[in-house]
């Protein structure tokens, strides 16, 4: 077999950390097989040649014993695997270790070369906090819904959020493009909802509309919301790909912050024995992929799916220091009550946005008085 | 809160089976919780107008004790809610169900609207077999690999496996657009040279190049790959959003089969108590989405992944009857070895395409010849 140059690599690799269950020679067994199996799959028997043994599989670096039951892999890669494309990147990252049942994707160190591949968030946390005029304090983000009312009282929830003083206002994710519920319509009568309230108020208000769909009509969607006068744009990377976040972000005429919602993207994290940890999967992976915000479930279910550490992790990935990589907000949403704010601001140190859904309905009549008294008491945290 | 009219749904409603984890009790509460949480996400006492309740929330249907610590729930919901759209579609089926670590969605049941929406396979199981004449025996599927071969080597290697017969060959996931391997030239050579063997030998070996990529590349590589005569392409659907099948089916001046591999879906099915069944995501949302073949993990590590029943049931949803919904034609791979392949093609009644990797290089300079010999052996099945 003749393979391609040595030369073709500039040494630039990137670093995966996997959690891989069992003992250490399960580990390095294991190790060495995902080296082939994100890479080459084949054998190693049956590369002969030194740059394919050398360059193109992966390259364990280190195995550490971990707390619970395993041990932590590094692995590096060629930055010239991922041909700049992000579902490639997707691929060596995860493609074939997605089936395996006890190894998790921990933990990514982006390489120069890697950095340069991907622009990251467009606006980035900073900037959507100075839309806010809220440099510090937690943001709060009401939800139209539920799926089923018309688009006029849409609009008319749409009006009394932003009159009540919530930061963003987003869609459902359920809110798509329904017949009854179509997305021209909808983003119409609640961009002018909002821009009302907003002129009534001298509030700032953004009005984030859902674009999931089919991938052909995203930038249409985008487009049209731009113009439209919405605050940026919600996709749902688990139903749509990942990479539609990068299109939009990439894509010059758009020019909105970009909220990603973790719809569909649960099974990577349910166990802790496999798939992506929550961290890099709704932190690292969208900001590389240039969302501006990505939405962390919070207790959906009677037990809470991420636990404090999650959080923590998430938090780290979303802002730490990565050249050219603007930080990344993360938001929070999941029958959020009134009671649990202050906590959820302490635990994110502020560096959050605030879901609110259901908790903004309770009263029918008193929805902007809710929002009002909860946007008080955000005000006070900084 | 006023809802749209329940004039704008046609009572047409798909079914869906969730498994879940714990008692009767247990089961329909969650049960009652999905059929909120998939569509309006807010409690059911906020729920105050009819057409919401009647026709925008799921509606248990049933409730079945499943022999594995758990029960199966049927879930019904308005064919309305997706809006012609796969991403939606995806959304109302396992959208915030993926948060559940006790539930897996496990069965489908299309309605007559739902099986409008979406058009199925271009081509189905008859016409690949038909074009690679062989009505009834199992296919046998080359793989062009390693990553790291040059593009002349890799030609050399289509060339060689078309000489042996082989009825497909398709581009390992990997190869994808790298510095080192760019799409465009790979497709040029590998295409020239199955055609070149095709001549020769009177052969009708179909070339399957990855197009996998940025979807706003799909359709430049899927036609690209048309032009230079290419038998199909292959999409790798964890790496791209399901949609990107859809797209690429769906466009009028490509018409080329699509081939699905699983890299990074994993996640979905390695716990039984959570995710998709395999048979749902690995054959009934394929054929759906418009794959043409699907492939099936086999042993990929040392324990299966997917048990004999997975692979009952994935065949029988690729072939089950829907009006207007042609049959998708199942593909195994996964280090299959020579001595298994009479087994493979028994369990699946010769309706499989074989993939064969690693097993036709480990006689480097006898390639042709394993190809034929392997050849042989599946004409021996009809």
């Amino acid at each position: 077999m003749s393979p391609v140059s040595t030369a073709s690599f500039s040494g630039d690799r990137f670093h995966v950390h996997y959690w891989i269950r069992g003992t250490e020679a399960d580990a390095r067994q294991q190790a060495e097989q995902l080296c082939l199996e994100q890479t080459v799959e084949l054998p190693k028997e049956l590369l002969v040649e030194p740059c394919l043994r050398e360059q193109i599989i992966g390259r364990v670096e280190s195995i550490q014993p971990d707390e619970s039951e395993g041990y932590v892999v590094t692995i590096s890669f060629a930055s010239e695997l991922l041909g700049n494309e992000f579902p490639q990147f997707l691929n060596v990252l995860f493609g074939m270790a997605s089936l395996h049942p006890h190894l998790q994707l921990r933990g990514l160190e982006p390489s120069p070369l890697l950095l340069e591949m991907f622009d990251g968030p467009q606006f980035g946390a900073q900037a959507i906090r100075a839309q806010c005029l809220a440099p510090t304090r937690p943001l709060l983000c009401g939800v139209l819904k539920p799926l089923g009312l018309s688009i006029r009282e849409l609009a008319t929830l749409a009006y009394t959020y932003a009159l009540g003083g919530l930061d963003l206002i987003k869609d459902d994710q359920g809110l798509m493009n329904q017949p009854f519920c179509r997305f021209e319509e909808r983003v119409t009568h609640c961009t002018e909802a909002v821009a009302r309230a907003n002129q009534q108020t001298g509030g700032h208000t953004l009005y984030i509309p859902n674009i999931t769909g089919p991938n052909t009509l995203l930038i249409d969607r985008a487009t049209f919301a731009r113009a439209a006068g919405a605050g940026g744009v919600l996709i749902c990377a688990g139903l749509t790909g990942f990479d539609a976040i990068q299109i939009v972000a990439s894509h010059h005429h758009v020019r909105l912050p970009i909220m990603m919602h973790p719809a569909g993207l649960g099974s990577f994290f349910v166990h802790r024995s496999s798939g992506i940890a929550p961290s890099i999967l709704l932190g690292l992976l969208p900001r590389l992929a240039g969302a501006d915000i990505s939405i962390l479930p919070y207790h959906d279910l009677d037990s809470p799916l991420l636990g404090q550490d999650d959080y923590v992790l998430a938090a780290y990935e979303s802002g730490r220091d990565l050249p050219s990589i603007k930080p990344l907000l993360l938001a929070i949403g999941g029958q959020i009550q009134e009671d649990k704010i202050n906590e959820i601001a302490a635990l994110f140190h502020n560096q959050i946005i605030i879901i609110v859904g259901s908790a903004l309905l309770r009263e029918p009549h008193a929805i902007r008085e809710t929002c009002q008294r909860l946007r008080t008491m955000v005000d006070r945290l900084t």
